[in-house]
């Protein structure tokens, strides 16, 4: 393996009101991830925190490296413990340009809950044939999402784990795969 | 109004296999958007067809103006026939980035069947308040997501038509509304 | 030929306090392009205007067509006499990246006077293997790298022009050959 | 302070034929922003080497975080020793693209020689004010624009350095300025 697996963790922005149950979660893949050596990618905000950014904050908790990936041309991001070991700054606009970069960067994802940024990071994805690991239970289009291949293409199939430490298991199974080609 | 309105068509990529039908529904939107004196705009692609590029060979047989949008930095395109006025050459890959400047330089789309590249544009349009009109009937993501909202946000809801003629005169009204703002 | 040659003017934003006669080049610029039946590509600013968007005045004065690529996601740009047939909104940021997409949209761009965006714009145009036409006699980047290859790879010359008119037909030409790939 | 510090190397592509000498000067570029503690983010190509790849070597040889951007989807880069601890894929094609989330994503760029590419992140750095030092002495674009503003907008001046660690030093302190705001 060439480098540390990068993991994308996406999922709901805070605007869609996710329980401190679904918050704790995402912290917890985070915290997995660090464990696991990895790096946790995630979508920096500059308005509002998101389960993507709880990840992050997860991940620093245990002493794991992170990369946010932003909007726009600014730096400042909603990081206020200062979780964010790399910005990347992509210059696209949020809402399907930054998530591109964001998804594209990704080794393999992680994707809990969501509404439409996280339904357009699961198509890219697909799009992009990088695997996508659904923690399901908790509503919104990785659950709807999960066990289905998109299309009819059949290319990488949605892959479900019931648990934190089952999706990042998996994770990192799939995305050494992405990593060593 | 300012400028033509411009009318994006998305819909499946040939490799989804689509029927004659459901092409010549395609073929037929480009030809009522070219009728109104209004721009289709489409998805340029380099390797196969789609109903995009139909929709395009549609309003070109009516004398309509046409957009073609492309990834890479080749301008050379699926478009046997010269049905493209304007060429877009994005720079960005296929399976969003692309997509995602496509999107966003329409005032409305109109979606057709479609797969996990439909799907994102769809998500992606709502994500940038451009309204989207669903021609229903044909299945793929078009289908399943007519009607709804995408998420609990409650934004612009996917407008189901069953005609081209209605799809078309539902773009043209939303459209207005975004062009003139 | 498939198209229409697509003709970017690339110049100096208005923040530059260029002079009227300067305005009045670009302007005759986009005149000459509608003339000669092509396309006028510019960039589309929100903020101020521009010698780019001084060539589309030009252009559709004389009923030609005009295509302005801009940032950002909004469609409202610097157009007070609705001089732009067809909007591009790329998503992307100002300062390069907007530009990119602007420079590789274009058969051929024309250069007149600049700062650091028409400076940019060439760079990017070079590297693309897009052929530059220098206006000279206006200062600015333009002038300084009018006859240059820009570097040792020896690519394509930036061609200097004298008059309008000759800019003109040398992008015409310049461009028949990218347009005909 | 934030985060480290991530300063960018840009400079000539392996195509442009630079010595052995300015190779190693990179290098070393990039060993004293690894004992400074900071991150060099550098440009990763597909094909062949640059001045860029080898200041991110240099940094490696040192203990120091390396962050690789590059174009397309694929992460599969020219990075035969595995100097990379985190690569991002923007998905935009090399020649301007590409660069913008590069030079966006960095504090500080420190030149080096350098051609059309150099040229086009110089440019681009110069529009976000983001601050430039170059290390002068080996021709290029570094050595014509070194101690000029680039246009009449007199925002940040490139900022000459004669050593590599006088560059890092000042790289040091214009990126703290970027990185508190």
């Amino acid at each position: 393996m060439k480098r540390k697996i990068q993991i994308g963790v996406m999922g709901s922005g805070a605007d869609l009101k996710y329980s401190s149950e679904v918050e704790s979660l995402a912290f917890e893949l985070g915290q997995q991830i660090a464990k696991s050596g990895n790096i946790t990618v995630y979508g920096a905000e500059k308005d509002y925190d998101s389960l993507s950014t709880a990840a992050s904050r997860g991940a620093k908790q245990e002493g794991g490296p992170t990369v946010g990936i932003t909007y726009g041309t600014s730096k400042k991001i909603w990081d206020k413990d200062s979780n964010t070991d790399v910005i990347v700054v992509t210059g696209l606009e949020r809402g399907g340009g930054r998530e591109f970069v964001l998804v594209n960067s990704c080794d393999v994802i992680i994707a809990i809950s969501g509404g439409s940024g996280t339904l357009t990071e699961i198509a890219i994805s697909y799009q992009l044939d990088i695997p996508v690991v659904a923690l399901v239970g908790f509503g919104g289009w990785t659950d709807k999402l999960a066990g289905t291949f998109i299309d009819s293409r059949n290319r990488l199939k949605i892959l479900p784990a019931k648990t934190p430490t089952e999706a990042v298991n998996v994770a990192i199974k799939m995305g050494k795969i992405n990593n060593e080609k």
